[in-house]
């Protein structure tokens, strides 16, 4: 498995793989791998030819004062775990190739963006479809493999595929969890033992919620006002939102009704922690 | 030559072109032909297996209060016109088509959009890159052609393609003009006779400064000085920009240094039109 530094040296790749009629599926990620980008990868191997991986810690979805810096990286071991899964090539740009000097362009997906994470992380989106669509226009994967953890970044990446005729699958695969239910994050390693121990309520209160759910609860505002207070019972968790909305928009609804994302960002010290879960009533 | 009305009959028809080995020429337009677009046309023939004329009139790119709903349209005389000039496709999709219920997604280039047709038409240029974005993953061409006329415009979607990795070529094509050298428009056909005679100041005034600059002048504010006052000989001209930039940023230089680029924009009654030459300077 090859680690490719440069924009062409890829092109390269996919163009041979291309010419023999291989299919391209890719695994767009940050970097410092766990189990849940692996099970993309893996996702990936069962339906493409050519598996590639991107790890690029983009400066352009990190705002100021956010843990750009800090966000950790690893990309030995990142290697050592993306061939292991089945992965053909990594692409891991530097910032420069990526954008040099004088760079211009933005991608935007308006309204999906505007609440949630896109709210309480201006400009964060912004970052994040302005290097897919880059990474989509290098790879030009035929699918491409987003985990259900980040739901919100994940649907406006569907929607800014579909608007822009980007001609490939945009899949969203479902959240890996650790033992006691936390979503896999690299941002886990921030936290301490006992803010690690406190961060099970996150999932702990969207699992009760479906439970709820399930059992015919369509109100969303007692919904919402349920996880707040299981979430409040833990003293380390600062919430900075708790959101019943659709998939479509992403747009908060009153009652739960056809495909429903509940989604939550909250902080535990300086570290932020989200999770979701997507329910669907007919 | 087929007229194509929808997305997804383009698709195939390129992926056959592209699996039986064929390069792909690419001319957006929004339609009502003249000989600036055929050359265009024939340039992409030179080099190209299979040549696309697109023609949409883009909601996107026109003001409130601008000319999208009296822009001359006549699909009919275009396609007889095309078709002579070699174009093999004609992709002319609906409104509908382009930007479905719920369109979210824009493309922005920055910095090389706020000044010349920037700054007198806000929401322009995201208009054109959104849908030369949305056109070129449609049509995925090796080359795509662009007229000088629109100097601003061609500018922007270069820096645009390089900084989104687009594969493909942007080329820009010299502007084609009248016999007394208006450059061809398909808004020229809105002129009454009096403004079609006095429009003719347009270029000759950025010949004589092109003159100017032959024989050794440098300083843009007296070149401009010069454009202005020759277009306000004529009455029924007001000037909207007469500019002078480099062409990487579009941004205004002191003296002519490099390649840069003298553009202008002046209204005839409601008819706004633009004109425009790159001088070369070492």
């Amino acid at each position: 498995m090859q680690i490719i530094r440069d924009i062409a040296t890829l092109r390269r790749h996919v163009k041979q793989a291309r010419e023999s009629g291989k299919t391209v599926g890719f695994v767009p990620t940050m970097g410092y791998l766990h189990p849940g980008h692996l099970s993309l990868l893996h996702k990936a191997r069962e339906k493409n030819d050519l598996i590639i991986l991107s790890i690029f810690v983009n400066p352009l979805q990190f705002g100021a004062g956010e843990d750009y810096e800090e966000y950790p990286r690893d990309l030995e071991a990142d290697a050592a775990q993306a061939k292991e899964a089945g992965c053909d090539l990594i692409f891991a740009p530097t910032v420069k190739e990526m954008y040099p000097q004088g760079y211009a362009t933005f991608v935007d997906v308006e309204r999906l963006t505007d609440s949630l994470c896109g709210a309480s992380r201006p400009g964060h989106f912004r970052g994040v479809t302005t290097v897919v669509t880059k990474l989509f226009n290098i790879v030009t994967p035929d699918r491409a493999y987003f985990g259900q953890k980040d739901a919100q970044q994940a649907l406006v990446l569907r929607k800014m595929a579909r608007d822009l005729n980007m001609d490939l699958q945009v899949l969203i695969m479902p959240t890996i969890r650790e033992k006691d239910g936390l979503a896999m994050s690299s941002r886990n390693t921030y936290l301490s033992p006992e803010e690690r121990t406190q961060a099970t309520v996150l999932s702990r209160s969207l699992f009760q919620a479906e439970e709820k759910i399930k059992n015919g609860e369509r109100d969303t505002n007692k919904i919402t006002e349920f996880i707040t207070q299981t979430i409040q019972s833990e003293p380390l968790a600062n919430i900075d939102y708790v959101a019943i909305v659709d998939t479509d928009e992403i747009k908060p609804t009153e009652t739960i009704n056809g495909q429903t994302l509940i989604a939550l960002a909250v902080r535990f010290g300086k570290t932020r922690l989200i999770d979701n879960i997507i329910v669907e009533v007919s």
